[in-house]
């Protein structure tokens, strides 16, 4: 059904916006993917626009930006990254009363953004579980930064205790950190959590569709009246990049220097049912 | 923590649009909530805007409209009702090739919506299992119109023998029939499907963030500037219209005249951690 | 880790009785596997016991017996046969009221092997939903014999309005009708009606450990102090026959004569983590 | 359906034994169900036999029974305690190779059991992930005795690296730690893994019938030829006691000591389907 296309740039110059996942697409666990600078140059010669949008609620997009602009990619700045984190953030900028606080399991860095948003958190370890009445909303941000052990358990004491809103910032359940390594991601913590206290958890991240909405409202500053049929989603992984950017509108290109190997593509494309538009070995332009 | 309000009048009037989930707010299965046509007479008369979301694919908006003009609700006219029908025609309209089909299972009035969008279509029973040339895609309308042991078996090895993306219109696993009876919904027919050929679906229906940016971009060609937290979301189900409103940014309200009955509203809040913003009796304006 | 063993005969002469399960391993959708009576000929000749566990609840072990029977095979007699369906008979004969029926989906002939047990059934379809004072229980026992549409849709309702133990008398969620074609087992509706009404239903059925017990304690009636690594579990499926037979302390054989093809064990093994004893390419004796 | 009777006494007399669950029928947080000790008194003056099966994977039935005796039970030997440590025990010792090593999540204590059995156990952290020949097999004994961070994240790497069984000997997913306290369980880590790496763990203990098949084939051999009808399951949890029991061909009593509280029994049978033969107040005999 989908065309094999040799070279990204046949594809993408059809576009007027790209979408990016991040890792497997841009960049792996030993740093930039080779020759992905090349890619954004060509889009800027193009005058095609592009966006990152990445299941990360561990650091802001400025901190996220950083990363490529320290690796030589100035391209990639931090009002053109979405993160879930983005998201996780405006809800509670949306929902939280003046002067309570967002309870949360993660790292300093991932609160940090949070309060950029003039919100108050609290780490789990640093709760009071018998005064809990600044405490309204609660957020998975990072499975580091936090003794496991401990506190995930007082979270479920936590969540029982006092009904509130509980956000995951990040759906993803494990994330790459080596060549053959992986590492859980907070979003299998939350699934474990949300199980045993049986109460139901607002997820934000891809495959989602306010992940999208996100980008394509972003988009919109910078393209007029863009139609969603004219982004291109770039992605590594069916199951949340290119399912979501189908339903979503948008076409998209699964390329195999992620998660999903040449040798396995069209096995995991026929098994799941879920058919990008096109497929390319890499993002890179050629 | 949300208040319970007697009158839903002294809400909905701090807001610009209101969004109304149709069954058990509007109507339930012996015809108009008594006295609902007031709350639109309200609304007209503050110019304050409504639009209707419906987890509905059985029939065209302008059908669902019928239903409430021929009971006298001529406010409910078919630009104001958003369906999660509607989404599956923008997606086949925008990803089936010229001259494609897509297979279905439903009623021949929840095809002949997708042809509206000049798309062709072809029930189950009709379809040539030897000749799939054609048929590129795959949607669940609606659980009747069909036989069950025979079209969905057909439905299994059709999935099997061809890979294609399938739509799921309606996500609801069951709706009313009666006071006591319901019925299994297209969406519980999809799920066994799925499980079985073991494939990933798309669905549209809330609380999936699709269906209520559908309305949102609706309510913004009458309303310049909107903003979420402008609108109220009002529905009787918290898995589906607060949820899914709440995580959309905007404010909710549940209504005690649907499937969440007064006397479990607390429990159900408190045991799901699903919390609206507001609680009402009725969306009846006093 | 497994030995892949050409010869089944090498494997099984260690044992004192085999169970085999019977779809993909003695028969297939065209009948008898070829050359299968050679290896119930050699295990009559060495002495070893041999048991059939399905998971069937539409016939009978006589009706099943007979198929056997009627293609040369006298040696499969009903008293070899442990089917799921006898799991769930016994479990009404205990556990039913006198007078009392049980209701249920299936045919005629999967009602009739419950009343040898002196049991009453009433099909749904003549079940009177105003008149429940004497159904205390139902039962799933085949996908064939009632109208889905219609008899599915009363199931729900019948047992929203009466509580009562509900039993799947076979646990499969497909099954094959042709060398590619399936069709929807009755595990899968009751999947499907479970999850409607959210009550808990009791399954009886590899690889549940009550099917290997009934299999075991009927072994023991003919072989004393029979042990469980005496026993060898012959199947073609890693996720009912394989892990249940290993986790009952049996040694199991993957035959590629049913559903895991021989191209496809190695990864199936690897991806499932589900690993038998040994692997054969069929259970005939050469 | 099932009788509400006020004295355990009336209704333990008509069975030649009993089953008990222990958290929340003999025991709780805070020590013996008071007064429990009456029930072992009169269930010897009876000849009435009785045993305690129990989801507890972190101690050998010495160390359980002793707890017990420690507060003056002296009724509870090691002999009448049946856990689902044991059957992952008898698992290895069955299926281990001589030599190699389970390696597992859990306590020295946890471990020193199945080492009763002859068997070699390695902890997670002391794995060496580059020479795993000799470890064959992995372990979920507890959630106490190692630091989730690191050796949650080791475990899936290890079982990524090498495809070996998986047992998970105690399913539970939490427990209760003090009057409204809970803890994660060992069997919600193994949840996680298994679907974070998409493997299919074995898993031991109630309501899975190999448990009730451990205590009946003890109960046999002080009481020849005991039937299943003449055996009483007592238990404090629908999910587990009574619907396994139910299951397994036994009448079943729940106690509301535990975790179902009066005033919910009859919302949550009615809401599960799951239906005690009877229900009493507590197990001790007035």
């Amino acid at each position: 059904m989908q065309r094999r296309i040799k070279n990204f740039k046949n594809i993408v110059t059809n576009y007027k916006a790209v979408f990016f996942d991040a890792f497997g697409v841009l960049k792996n666990h030993q740093g930039l993917i080779p020759g992905i600078i090349k890619t954004f140059e060509y889009l800027d010669e193009k005058g095609i626009k592009y966006y990152i949008l990445t299941n990360d609620s561990s650091r802001s997009p400025e901190a996220l930006a950083k990363w490529y602009q320290e690796r030589g990619v100035w391209q990639v700045t931090s009002d053109k990254i979405l993160s879930s984190g983005m998201l996780a953030m405006e809800y509670f900028k949306a929902k939280v009363d003046n002067g309570h606080s967002v309870a949360y399991l993660g790292t300093l860095n991932s609160a940090h953004y949070i309060e950029t948003a003039g919100l108050n958190t609290v780490a789990v370890k640093d709760v009071d579980l018998d005064d809990l009445e600044n405490v309204d909303s609660f957020a998975f941000l990072d499975d580091e930064g936090f003794n496991w052990n401990d506190d995930i358990n007082k979270t479920i004491n936590l969540l029982r205790k006092k009904n509130m809103t509980v956000v995951v910032a990040n759906t993803d359940i494990n994330y790459p950190v080596s060549q053959n390594d992986i590492s859980v991601a907070v979003g299998s913590l939350a699934d474990m959590v949300e199980k045993i206290i049986g109460k139901m958890f607002i997820r934000f991240g891809k495959p989602d569709a306010q992940m999208f909405l996100l980008a394509y409202e972003r988009a919109l500053l910078d393209i007029n009246r863009l139609k969603r049929n004219e982004i291109l989603m770039v992605g590594d992984t069916l199951f949340t990049d290119i399912i979501g950017g189908n339903k979503f509108g948008l076409d998209t290109v699964l390329v195999l220097s992620g998660n999903t190997l040449p040798d396995m593509a069209m096995i995991r494309i026929s098994s799941s049912g879920i058919i990008p538009t096109y497929i390319c070995e890499t993002a890179v332009v050629g």
